[in-house]
């Protein structure tokens, strides 16, 4: 938070970056909530319902990695956002919306595994965070005037281009959904490995002082 | 954090504003949990009960943009205010009491969408987060030795305008609630989309370094 | 957390204090989550649920302002607290622990507000958290390792007075709980209201830069 | 976060650290969500109620301080660590996942104490979180770019101790769990003492400025 460039003017962010690190944090952990927790009956009893949980703690371990995805994403964009305006305020509070709404959807995924409105609810779901996260990155950096002076065009591009690509991914997705869940589910299995690629903002972040 | 006018003396106001902000993303975020997830039956069981769920996620989503609407406003104030007294801690304490009581009145509203009691604890709810958002800038703002020195006197006023506008709106939405639910929800539908309007704060607040 | 006076070594203490915000904000969020959200009737089986709910209710606000209270003792204490060891870490924990646990012993006075086991259960988790705060403290201050150059005795000994004069309230609330709980709770009730009593604190950390 | 040392360049690390503190905040308060609170019946009933929870309190105060181990590991970890990359998030996130699933794994424990399966899985938690605390720290330190330059050999040796001997007292815990609950129960009580012994790494860190 102590900037060696000079601090352009204006709101500073930290607080957006608190209250989204916030609910990050509260949507990964109430997760598990979800999950009730079983009660009375033996050993067998539990170990019989332990597995009977398995596509709840299945959604729950996809949903983890989802929000580490988004988190991740939000997190690379304020390397470069250094001061905030109403309008981006609201992007960052309809994508954080969507965060919150994505502990209910794995919920029902969890509940309805095979059943097709599920998935299309998951997909849905993560596809509208994705469109706040490049809503959110375009308008940040429209002017030029919220970001870093250091942030250069082909960054702001590879950014828009992994969120495009995810965004691409989750789309085909829900659109499986309509079809069959499995393929579905496959394609949103396969989204956080994607990102596990590493772009030229990784080189650029790794080079800032 | 990182401040570039002379640090005024005191106590600061960075844990008051991780609080509440701990306390907003919890907020924000535990909505959600009041919608029960559906469970057994299948695809037409759950496309039938997603459906019905639809006044609770409906009050979700406007509990939510009013959440964002308050920590907004607290937000704007933390541009301005740099230290803190015990009395200024008790009136944001009694605010995020408010803020923690409207998921509260969320699942009561999305439980009884047509019933006139409803409407009014939820409208009584966030009036009482108003009140002391006023009372807050009001106390902060009376004699100068907590905020920074380039607050001027139209930015204090623009911000009680605000505060007292949606007071209005939300007194008035209320009071209608005692008559009939849905003008009074209407009212405070409309009460977010008041405070996209850009003002004097933001202007000033754009120009500071 | 930027401060003029020289920064004593050690290990910081913003993530012993980030992570009690949190413990704080979340414990103050889900005292609401332990009342149910009534189900069910029309409008007058809404009234009469409300009205039966107060005991909880007033159960909740009772402990939200607790809550307040320890908040603003652990938060004046890091005024003066600049670094940490592993002792101080651990007071803080069990502080927490007792932090954690009163959402739960509210929820017991709640459902027995006229059981003066309750009202010890209630009691005895506010006195534990107290004993943790003056540990703390005690431990922080014994060596003036810990804290800033500035903290001189009379504020030792004021925050101690007033920790202290905390703990026999509670203690006496505690212990009249086991002859009637009427008594107890109102000593509970009584007790943020001593905190709104000024001290040299509150000058001292006025005055400081 | 205002550091003495010349800050290296790359992504800091601020905000892994501010969602890995709610996590555990968050982590933290909901393991006595998972204890229900005793309702209906008089006195009597309370006090049998109460009495018959205690495995779930037991392993409630158990999981609290083992959080509190794994949260200072963490703390110390970053004491050194500076900046992050892309890996060192991931390892973050996983070592997060095993975090929240640690709740769901003391209420199994809580609600089965005698069974051998709901022992495994609460040492298995805790083991992998484990793994992931000391891949995050050897990743951390391969190539000394993400740490700080004061970082030496025996600190960095010192803490791959610490969490290999964690692993060893929790992996034996676990594998004994297999065979019996009460002397795998027993050993992971133990564990957190092994914790409180100084080490190296207070020494150096307390030296620090």
């Amino acid at each position: 938070m102590a900037e060696s460039e000079p601090r352009p003017s204006g709101m500073p962010t930290n607080r957006v970056e608190a209250l989204s690190d916030g609910v990050f944090a509260i949507a990964m952990t109430v997760l598990v909530l979800g999950i009730q927790v079983p009660d009375g009956g033996g050993a067998d009893a539990l170990s019989a319902r332990l597995l009977s949980l398995w596509p709840k703690f299945a959604s729950y371990a996809l949903s983890f990695v989802m929000l580490g995805v988004l988190w991740i994403g939000h997190h690379f964009q304020f390397q470069y956002i250094r001061r905030t305006d109403r309008a981006l305020l609201w992007w960052n509070l309809i994508f954080l919306l969507a965060v919150t709404f994505l502990p209910f959807a794995t919920g029902v995924l969890g509940n309805y595994p095979r059943t097709r409105l599920a998935a299309v609810l998951y997909g849905s779901t993560v596809f509208v965070a994705g469109v706040c996260l490049l809503a959110h990155w375009t308008h940040a950096t429209k002017k030029r005037e919220l970001v870093t002076p250091d942030l250069d065009d082909t960054v702001i591009a590879s950014m828009r281009l992994r969120i495009t690509a995810g965004l691409a991914i989750t789309g085909v997705g829900t659109a499986l959904g309509l079809i069959d869940t499995r393929p579905s589910v496959a394609l949103f299995v396969v989204l956080p490995f994607v990102y596990l690629v590493r772009s030229r903002i990784d080189t650029h972040v790794a080079r800032r002082k």
